[in-house]
């Protein structure tokens, strides 16, 4: 039995979606669920509900960090953040992890100042699944980093190898360092110094070497290494290009003569098609490196997509998932 | 009247693809088309053709750069490569500009080292064109220089509006750089300083301000700017992207009740959505501030994509697009 933390402050349709995140979880699991911001805004979305469940309850707190502010600024004059409760909840062991659909830059920076990061990371990192045909590709990191030296991506990999391994299920992960073409010297100044550090470690480590864009939608690795800023950029245009298709194939099958046989079967395979790449369905984007199990939300998280962060949380809790990094770490920094 | 040489052993169906795109472009066209390879086997390909028009030459070269090569270890070696003959023919004034489907590294290298950088351009740039619903994006630089300072970002968006304005007829290109976020404030050290440089120039450059990987495909934004490193990334995981959401649609549709009608559709549907998003389509991507005019075309180019890619040098020569390039960065630098 876990104690998570729900930021329900963050994300675009706060408080009222990811209080009813929490709700969904709650019927679910035995963990408790501690909902952690404006206790009137809470009570209010809590009343919608039939009843609130025994392992439901609230954490106050009186402000919160808006999806386009700046962190660092924020958490400096909001120290009642939603976001930094959380975080100390866990520090001070009230809770076990964090989940938030809010600001990922602030999430990032309030780990960081209240977690720390874990002995043997440096710098934590966001990583997401990207679905493919075969099963999936995680990438990390994807935006707390954006200026990263070898070291880092080196991290970045073990870190990422342990989660695939631990959470995932995948005895072997493969692992590659996403660059500009497969031969060892293609890359930039960053990425050839981690390739040398990355070929110099052995096993568990199962470093396969550079790999490219489109790699990341194949099936041939599992965990793929990059710099946030690269990381944020590629997740951010694959976001989009999805969205953009879905859009053009609408319209593509609105203007078709067999238009009525045509959308049913276009929104069956949207809908299909969406939920294999969309992240948010997956439940939330873990953040790997600091003391504590923190899961990042898409900002326009669902309660479903909050719900299933929740179990997120409680299966890096069950499995230990920090201790297996801390231990991955010292064995091969 | 330009004298066009098309690199016919670059590409993944050399020489016949580019032979056969070259004689496409051959009968709409006054221009010269100087096909760059091994006589012997440009001939075979020619012999195909019921008859060779007279604006169609050879020049022999009886070496090439494979795909998979180190393109400086290649140049190094292959003093007669297609891609340097068809350089040297530029540099000596027998031709007007170059076409290859070959290795983008090695036409980048040749480039350089024969042609040299244009007055003010420090480094070349490859451009590539997104369509959009609403029109096109180019993005700059897609894999030409894996490391930028601050102010080859800056000249890349320079050129790349000048390509933009001069070119696509966009009257006043907005202009974005390339981060992960749109407040001045985000970045990592390059763009942050690119920033800055950008910020202090007026028209006719139309700074906008940082963009996000989404805006790729917005239509809200003409130009965007980034290292070479990202800008590969991103290309090559939309073009993925893009082919692995064609498989899904396909294999939706295939295992669908109504997939008579639903095949019928899709087909019509993945055709335009093709077409709209598959650069190849579109011609080739220019190599901006070269002293000469380089098209890049991509590595599996139909003889349409090459022919394209003729005209789209046809379309730089005609208007003097380095003349416009050289003013605009004497002007702004």
């Amino acid at each position: 039995m876990s104690r998570i933390a729900v930021d329900v402050m963050g994300g675009d349709y706060a408080p009222g979606a990811p209080v009813a995140g929490a709700l969904l979880a709650s019927r679910e699991t035995r963990s408790e669920l501690i909902l952690v911001g404006d206790a009137k805004r809470i009570g209010k979305e809590l009343d919608k509900a039939e009843n609130t469940p025994d392992n439901v309850s609230i954490e106050p707190a009186s402000e919160w960090v808006d999806m386009d502010e700046s962190p660092v600024t924020a958490l400096r004059e909001k120290k009642d953040a939603s976001i930094l409760v959380g975080m100390r909840a866990v520090k001070s062991g009230l809770a076990d992890a964090v989940v938030t659909a809010g600001n990922t830059g602030a999430a990032t920076v309030a780990s960081k100042t209240v977690l720390h990061t874990l002995g043997g990371a440096d710098r934590p990192a966001i990583a997401v699944r990207i679905l493919n045909p075969t099963g999936s590709t995680v990438l990390l990191d994807v935006g707390a980093n954006v200026d990263c030296k070898p070291r880092h991506l080196l991290q970045f990999a073990i870190m990422g190898g342990v989660y695939a391994r631990v959470i995932l299920g995948v005895r072997a992960p493969r692992v590659g360092l996403l660059s500009v073409g497969t031969e060892d010297s293609k890359g930039n100044e960053v990425t050839k110094a981690a390739y040398k550090l990355l070929s110099e470690r052995e096993e568990p480590l199962n470093f396969i070497g550079n790999v490219e864009g489109g790699d990341l939608f194949s099936g041939n690795v599992e965990v793929v290494v990059c710099d946030g800023f690269t990381g944020n950029i590629v997740l951010k245009s694959g976001e989009a290009l999805a969205a953009s298709f879905e859009t053009l194939l609408r319209t593509e099958f609105s203007s078709d003569v067999f238009s009525a046989a045509g959308s049913l079967l276009t929104r069956r395979a949207l809908r299909r098609f969406k939920s294999k790449i969309d992240y948010s369905e997956h439940g939330a984007a873990p953040l790997l490196g600091v003391k504590g199990v923190v899961l990042i939300c898409h900002g326009h998280s669902s309660p479903i997509a909050i719900k299933n962060a929740v179990f997120a949380a409680e299966r890096s809790l069950s499995r230990n998932l920090n201790d297996h990094i801390v231990t991955a770490l010292e064995d091969m920094l």
